[in-house]
């Protein structure tokens, strides 16, 4: 698709998914490493499997960040960005669940760059992710632009709110029905349903780098309870999953 | 000890070793949750019991700090910063072979502030950390001022360094034997280790709270290459071990 080489990292991502959900391998050895993803549960969930939770995953860096400095459309991670996403794209096999927790909703809902570019809608373009997105469900996207409803090939529409995130997300809970909600980045829209404690769990993978600079997942977020309830992980990332204490 | 009040968590922390190493209870039923201590290895470690490693623990926020904003003599962790260690304090006999490996070095070395205030020796003082510190073997600290060696009771001696890090790692090396060496913070010490090269393991401990504001522990550390090789947990903490890389 047009401007679609931009965002280079989701046919990655996309195929990293798509391999995980076919190799359900959890350990393997790679040269001296023994990569595992036995878990550590931390806390019983409380998640009676009635009632749909609003969950989030983002990848951070160890010092806090979802993307490094000076992003831009050519370079939507920033500098050393894409570092932070090397558990998806090198050893998905390892990273099955946590790969397929992350596409497991029954709706989502993004900021609008995670959708396309900035500004007004250039209508005949249909956003990053190719026409047969990985999502397979109602999408809600954060816009201050309307536009039409977006059917993509796949069960994937993009629905573009203009009113808010508290109706975005009173619309995917309705599209969702039992299945969970997925606020699906970017960092900003986490930060805002964050902030507004409409969040359940946030499922962090912390990769083992160090940005320096950037964009921070938590800036300005405060009165956070959170509570682990499992970890687990590899060589490249440690996944944590927080239940949000209210 | 005159003053010894001012730094609180001290007498506790000893009090939490203490009582983790005669309790090695893995898991318990605490109300609804259910607290597990058995971990994932992330990759082998390299350590093959011959060499002294040099090693580093330290607790931070989920948003990097070791310490909440406006740091005093008289509250040393900064605003909220005692919420980090609840891991230490609260459930020690969850969290034993992380509190043991804390105090398993043969040598430790320290920043000035982690032994006493700053400015001139107080010689009539004898540090934050009583007449019997937890350490029970040699401890380095970097400081400005010369000060002779000050013998504790249980085995520890505190030694103070003027000439830099390097020599005070020389000189515990040495001290250790085949024993490792410990960064015992804080995180100034820690960082200056780090950005030198020089730390083997770092260990962290990431307590689930947001601080906002306070000290960051890798506020200006670049070039550190991590790699996660054993991850557990608890409700109030997340232990991720990572090898530096180098």
């Amino acid at each position: 698709m047009k401007r679609a080489a931009c965002h280079g990292l989701l046919p990655l991502f996309v195929r990293a998914v798509s391999t995980a959900a076919k190799v359900p391998t959890y350990d393997r050895r790679d040269g001296d490493n023994f990569l595992a993803l036995s878990r550590t549960r931390t806390a019983e969930w409380w998640h009676d499997g009635r009632m749909s939770r609003v969950t989030c995953d983002l990848t951070i860096s160890l010092d806090g960040f979802v993307a490094g400095p000076n992003q831009s459309l050519a370079d939507p991670l920033g500098e050393g960005g894409e570092l932070l996403h090397r558990w998806q794209f090198e050893e998905p096999e390892s990273n099955t669940d946590a790969l397929k927790g992350i596409l497991a909703a029954g709706a989502y809902i993004m900021g609008r760059n995670m959708f396309a570019g900035p500004g007004r809608w250039d209508e005949d373009w249909r956003g990053w992710w190719g026409e047969e997105p990985p999502y397979h469900a109602p999408v809600f996207v954060l816009t201050h632009h309307p536009r039409k409803p977006l059917e993509m090939q796949g069960g994937t529409t993009f629905n573009f709110v203009t009113d808010g995130i508290e109706s975005a997300l009173t619309q995917a809970r309705a599209a969702a029905g039992n299945k969970d909600v997925a606020i699906a980045g970017g960092a900003q829209a986490a930060r805002q349903y964050l902030s507004a404690g409409l969040i359940d769990e946030l499922r962090l993978h912390i990769a083992p780098i160090v940005l320096g600079a950037g964009e921070r997942l938590l800036e300005g977020v405060t009165n956070l309870n959170l509570e682990p309830t499992e970890v687990s992980g590899t060589r490249l990332v440690t996944h944590v999953r927080y239940r949000v204490i209210r």
